[in-house]
C-alpha cells in the first residue's frame, strides 16, 4: 500500500506490490468505450451490448520463449502484447482490451520493470487497446508474462477455423521465415559474443530478420483491408507455429485436406539469402519456423478477383476433399505430405 | 499435434503442447448459455448482450504462492481457480468463464498435470463455470499457473470498492485467520517431517484451519445471499491479503476512515486455540493472516435490521470521515492506526 510519489525509487521490495501496480499503471489511458472500469478494483468491467467477445491468453516464459540476453525488455513487452492481440485478429475481431501479470525476482531492478511496461504501453497505443487489469508477483527465477487479449466482433463478422469449403483458396498476409531466421541470427551473434565480447555484430544485412523476431507486428490491418475489398474469409488462423502447422489446424477443424505450392509462399530476398548463407531450406523455414504472426484464411474462389493482385495477400494453395490429405506441391512437382514439426515447448531438442 | 488417443502415454513431451490440451481439456462440458466457442479456436467467444462483464487475473508461481512439498496437486488446481472467482464475486457479479494456463517442467510426469486439472475440473463443475481456454507450456523450473476469470451482472447489481458512505456499517462473511494459521500448521509439521520422516503428523486439531489454506472455497453464496435479503453493498472487496489491508483500501478507494472493533472479528474456535498454542495474537493474524477469501463489504444502516443476527455475516465496524483515519479499537478500548501488513511476495522476510 504503499503509494510513493518519488520517482526516484528504484527498489521493488519497497514499493510492494499495490505501489508497483500505481507506478506501473499510472500512465495508462483509456481508449475503448467499452472498458468502463480499469486497473483498481477486484476486476475490470467491459460492456458492449451488442457485438460478442473473443477472449485469449498466452504465458510466456524466460528461458522457454525469449532470451534476455538479446532480448531488450521493452520489445519483450511489445511483443508480449503483440502475440496476444494477433489471436484476437485471427478471429476477424476488434482488439479491444488486456490485462498483463508478470512474475520477477525481487533482485530485478525498478528500470527494467519500466522498460517491460514501456513496451507494453507501446503496444497498447498503437493498437489502440487498454490495459485494463494484471498482477505483479515475485518469481523464484527468471521473468514470466501472462497476457490476456479481449476483442469483440458482430456475430457474422467472426471467423473461425472450422469454416473452410473443398475449393477454397488458401491466403496467406505479407512473408514468411523471417522471424525464424532472426533468431537464428541472434542466437549466432550471442555465441560469437561469448567467444569474444569485443566482436561487435553486424546485423546489417539482417535487419528485418531480427526486427521480425523482436519486435513482431500482428495483422490488425487485415480485417479493416478484408472489409474493405468485401471479402470475408471461410476460416481463419494466425500463424505462430509455423505455416505447416496451422495450415494443418484448418484442414482438421474444416475437415478437409490441402494443396500448398512451395513456388507460391512469399518470402523475403533476406529470408532467401540468409538461407542461402546458413545452409538451410528456405521452404522448410517458412513451414516450420513460427512466430510469423501473419494470417493464414481461405475464401471463396469467387472472392479471388477481389484480392487478386494484392500486395498483402498470396494465394498459396486450396482446399481439398479429406480423403485427399495434406500436401505441399514442390517446385519439382512433387507432392509432400504436410508435417507439423513446428515448435513444441516440450521437446528438448528441436525434430 | 500428435493427438493421441490412448491413456497409457505418459510423457508430456511426446503429446506435445495441442496433444496435451486436447488431453487435458477432453472432458470439459460447457454449462454457460454465453460461451459460444470454447478451446479449439484462436480464442473463446462469449456473448452477453445487456449484462457488464468483469475480468480478473491471478498469477500463482511455485516457492512464491505454493509449496508443492504439502499442496496437494489437485487441490492447487482448485484454489487457483477460487482465489480469481473470489475477485469475480467481490464485483458481486457471477463468475462465467475461466481461462488456465500453466507451465511445467517437461520431467513433470502426465499424472501430476492431470492431478491439477483434476482440481481446476473439480472447481469449474462446483462453481458452474466453463474453462474456455488457456496455453500449455515448459517451464525451466518450477510450475507456474495463471487463470483469468470472467463474469457477468446486471449494470445496477455491480459493487465497486469505491461506493462506501461515512457511517456505512462494515460487514465481513465467515471468519478471519484460519487460512494463515493452516499454513502455519502445514510449515511446522514439513518442518518436523524433514527432522524425522517417520514423524506422522496430526492434524486433527487444525482441519479446518488446514482445509481453509489447502482448499478455500470463494463466497459465490453470499450475491445470492444479499439479494434474498435485498441488502446491495456500497462497496466491497475480498479479503486475500488480510482484513487490514483490504479494510484500508475500501477506505482509500471511498475516500473515507473507518473504525474496525476487535471484539467484533470473528474468529473461529481452531483459531483462538491454534493462537494460543502458537503464542500468536489472534487479532493479528485476523488483520494481516490473508487467504481467506472472505467478502468484506460495506452497507448503509438502514439495511442492519435485514442482516441482523445472519450466522454468515457480521458487523465489525463502521465508515468514518476521511480525516478520522483508519483505525482498529481493541477490546482495551485503545485506537490503534490500521497498518497494511498483508503478504507482500516482494518482500524476502514478513515484517
Amino acid at each position: 500500500m504503499s503509494k510513493k510519489k518519488s520517482d526516484s525509487i528504484k527498489d521493488i521490495s519497497t514499493l510492494g506490490e499495490f505501489g508497483l501496480i500505481d507506478h506501473l499503471t499510472k500512465d495508462f489511458k483509456i481508449v475503448q468505450k467499452s472498458t468502463l472500469k480499469s486497473i483498481g478494483d477486484d476486476a475490470a468491467v467491459i460492456f458492449e451490448q451488442d457485438r460478442q467477445m473473443v477472449v485469449t491468453t498466452d504465458l510466456l516464459i524466460e528461458g522457454v520463449h525469449f532470451d534476455l540476453s538479446y532480448m531488450p525488455l521493452k520489445h519483450l513487452g511489445y511483443k508480449a502484447v503483440v502475440v496476444n492481440l494477433s489471436d484476437v485478429y485471427a478471429m476477424n475481431a476488434e482488439a479491444t482490451q488486456i490485462t498483463v501479470s508478470i512474475a520477477i525476482s525481487n533482485r530485478f531492478p525498478l528500470e527494467a520493470v519500466d522498460e517491460l511496461y514501456e513496451g507494453v504501453k507501446t503496444a497498447a497505443k498503437i493498437y489502440n487497446i487498454d490495459v485494463v487489469g494484471g498482477d505483479t508477483t515475485s518469481s523464484t527465477r527468471g521473468l514470466i508474462i501472462s497476457v490476456t487479449a479481449i476483442g469483440f466482433a458482430e456475430k457474422e463478422e467472426l471467423v473461425y477455423r472450422d469454416g473452410a469449403k473443398e475449393n477454397d483458396l488458401i491466403v496467406v498476409t505479407g512473408d514468411l521465415g523471417a522471424a525464424y531466421l532472426g533468431l537464428q541470427v541472434l542466437e549466432r551473434e550471442k555465441q560469437v559474443f561469448q567467444v569474444n565480447p569485443n566482436n561487435q555484430p553486424d546485423l546489417e544485412p539482417y535487419v528485418y530478420l531480427v526486427e521480425r523476431q523482436l519486435k513482431p507486428e500482428a495483422r490488425k490491418d487485415v480485417r479493416e483491408l478484408l472489409k474493405a475489398l468485401e471479402v470475408m474469409p471461410t476460416a481463419m488462423i494466425d500463424i505462430s507455429d509455423g505455416l505447416s502447422s496451422e495450415a494443418m489446424h484448418l484442414c482438421k477443424n474444416s475437415k478437409l485436406g490441402c494443396n500448398l505450392y512451395e513456388d507460391k509462399i512469399p518470402l523475403d530476398p533476406q529470408v532467401i539469402s540468409t538461407c542461402e548463407e546458413f545452409n538451410l531450406d528456405s521452404t522448410t523455414i517458412a513451414l516450420n519456423g513460427g512466430e510469423d504472426y501473419e494470417l493464414l484464411f481461405t475464401i471463396s474462389t469467387e472472392d479471388f478477383p477481389k484480392i487478386k493482385g494484392n500486395p498483402h495477400l498470396t494465394v498459396i494453395g486450396h482446399m481439398t476433399h479429406q480423403k485427399e490429405g495434406m500436401h505441399i506441391i514442390t517446385r519439382a512437382n512433387t507432392k509432400i505430405p504436410l508435417k507439423a514439426r513446428g515448435w513444441n515447448s516440450f521437446q528438448e531438442t528441436s525434430e
